[in-house]
């Protein structure tokens, strides 16, 4: 998008929120890849096939507290007429030292600890006496209490087939196979395999680093006093919370007074730590829109794709809206008109695809679903406009909250949802399918 | 639950996962309040109702870009005869003077900014000629570039009724009003209206801090090379993981050696940062199971509530399992068995809803469905255990991923959800119902 090469001369044109969405999205790309530590990685989209260098589990190995035997041996064994074998070692997880099993022989043997050379197979030490002389036990002396376990004799009161109890090796995973795809959303599950074939660190798309700042000399951050014409400053804080919801890495700069001079000095400083910069206010058509008047002309007309334009959208809330990029890395910049409501609503509509395409996702939106409108009365909206309201959401009903005010953020933290009016319909009746985006 | 209380003398005994999981939901408490800067207190529980201190919006206000007028003044103007009144000044958002509208005046007027003394209505800077003695405009131009805008005269072109694109104080919410109730969990919205409000830090029940450790000798961090008999410890890069995805401030000690006395002092030294203790490994029937050795005697049977209990459940995976309380602030500790696939269904299932206990949720269970069994055959259950199949989920319909092996951590990458047989099933035929928890 660039306002040199398709000029918005007509400033009433109306653009749509598909079309304003579609540049958004055609502007914004993928974060290259960096190589992080396995959670640090946690959330984010890995960049490569995951080969698996070696076969899990990496030999073969029991699958239970018990002892490694050879078949013959205990053929036919029962609790009445037991094989009763010699103990020659034991052999636990990560042990050194090697334990052979012979003809009448049993070592010992943990869950996880290799296979002996010389077994076939491992009976549990329920199907065992543990070398007590007694009948059957439920689990084994503690090694370091009763070193003698090691030792002596064993009755085994259940014959085995062989590789009974023994988890082969490669039987999870073989060396080559591919563990994970690239595109993988790197959850809990993936990062204990990424770990088990010994993967240290990854290749991912790292978390967008997201700047946000409010515009308006009205605002003062919450806790202060408040003098005559202030109101408290609650888009920095609101999307501060979203982009990380949304699972950026965000920085809350705070408001910033309606000096166009401060506004882009502000944002030039923040560049640095920026893959995208949020502002919110100062975008519509007042004589003190600094946001407006400060970013208007950055684009360098020679320079595909700089600048920032501001367009009318279609939309309610959220008509006026900035976007395009700045500075010399071409940071995506998406500026949001400055009432709570409209600001969050655009947001959720623009902003929140905008981190998630650049984490490198392709599910960028949020669900949407259609819903039974649950209402006293009809919803009405403006000709044209795609209305969002705010709206709670319930096993396939939706029931209004709070009315169509983009300043009554009380009513928005009692949605769960925002309810969608198309352009073409200035009335939804109670009763009717209305579509319906789902928030968190 | 104490075991000097109810001894469990059958180490035999099979408890139910409902009992297993009730005796660590009693054992949990919600963790003490403190106050939390806002945007440290995302996710978290609200421990009180707030109340509105301030109505907002603090005052009447413009919501648009215009004129600030007397209704008088505008009737019956249209674009062929407008109403011509005199400009008396600007009235920007957060802007100190005064300025009063007396008959046959108008005071240009922002988004948000206080409407003066004498006015009663704004008309949009649309419906006027700007000031520039032609046709309607679009929008102001910006005080800087143009001073002279907030004097001269305006052309009114549409009458406005008294109020008209006024919101009137306390609109949104009034002093004294409701603005959250105890139990609400702070998601942006709710930032944004506490920082509406002025509320600069709130109330609630921090984000526990669970140490994840696991046990096992043959355990060494992916990265390094692997010796005969080791495999990479997988478990505790992915219960850390699962334990921040439950909403926890999760640290990795890593792998402890399968020593008893290593392990009990490397719990000790940690316990001065958890609200919660998870180990893997180290709790079944083995003879180098020390997590049981070094854990079951640390009860003072004199102390209620004191000491870590072993049990084996009637599930699969997840026999074994242990849970108490452990050092002089009685920290839960909940010890699950080593198997990666073990350790983190039992995760699922028992440490994520303490994690959201502690946390003061009250909804601290994954969501379940049923859906139809799509399987090319029946999935088998041991009798009188409740196993959990790992599957994948999509539109009613779940799909076995992997086998039942608690070592497939391959598998485990893949699935999305967890297939419930239950205790009294020995079978689930393809295109039965079957219930599915659904994870993540």
């Amino acid at each position: 998008m660039s306002s040199a090469a398709t000029p918005a001369t007509d400033p009433d044109h109306l653009w749509s929120v598909t079309e304003h969405l579609e540049d958004i999205l055609a502007t914004v790309h993928p974060l290259e890849p960096i190589e992080l530590q396995l959670l640090d990685a946690q959330g984010c989209v890995l960049v490569e096939d995951v080969t698996v260098p070696l076969s899990l589990p990496p030999f073969d190995n029991s699958s239970m507290d018990g002892y490694a035997v050879r078949v013959a041996d205990i053929a036919g064994a029962s609790e009445e007429f037991p094989a009763v074998l010699t103990v020659v070692g034991d052999v636990a997880a990560g042990q050194a030292e090697q334990v052979q099993v012979g003809p009448g022989e049993a070592a010992r043997i943990m869950t996880g600890a290799p296979l002996p050379p010389g077994a076939e197979a491992v009976v549990p030490v329920e199907w065992t006496d543990g070398g007590l002389g007694e009948g059957p036990v439920s689990g084994m002396r503690a090694r370091s209490a009763s070193p003698e376990g090691a030792t002596g004799q064993v009755a085994v009161h259940r014959a085995a087939e062989a590789r009974a109890h023994v988890r082969a090796k490669g039987s999870d995973v073989k060396a080559g196979d591919r563990a994970l795809a690239a595109g993988t959303i790197l959850g809990p599950p993936q990062i204990a395999l990424l770990a088990a074939i010994g993967r240290a660190s990854v290749r991912v798309r790292p978390r967008p680093r997201v700047v946000v700042l409010s515009t308006g000399s009205e605002l003062i951050p919450p806790g202060g006093e408040l003098a005559t014409g202030q109101i408290y400053d609650s888009n920095s804080f609101a999307l501060t919370a979203a982009a990380r919801d949304a699972g950026a890495i965000a920085y809350r700069v705070g408001a910033v007074a309606d000096d166009a001079e401060t506004l882009r000095s502000t944002i030039d400083d923040q560049l640095v730590r920026a893959d995208l910069v949020v502002t919110t206010g100062g975008v519509s058509v007042g004589a003190y829109d600094v946001v407006k008047e400060a970013l208007e002309s950055v684009g360098d007309e020679d320079e595909e794709g700089a600048g920032i334009e501001f367009r009318k959208l279609a939309m309610q809330p959220g008509k006026p809206q900035g976007f395009g990029t700045i500075g010399p890395d071409h940071i995506p910049l998406l500026a949001l008109p400055g009432n709570p409501v409209s600001s969050y609503v655009s947001f959720e509509i623009f902003v929140r695809p905008a981190i998630r395409t650049l984490m490198g996702l392709t599910d960028v939106h949020r669900p949407t679903v259609t819903a039974t409108l649950d209402a006293p009365k009809a919803l009405t909206s403006p000709a044209g406009r795609r209305q969002y309201l705010r709206g709670s959401y319930a096993e396939g009903r939706v029931t209004p909250v709070g009315g169509a005010g983009s300043h009554l953020v009380a009513a928005l933290a009692q949605a769960d949802a925002l309810i969608v009016i198309p352009e073409g319909v200035e009335s939804a009746e109670p009763g009717t399918e209305v579509e319906v985006v789902l928030l968190g």
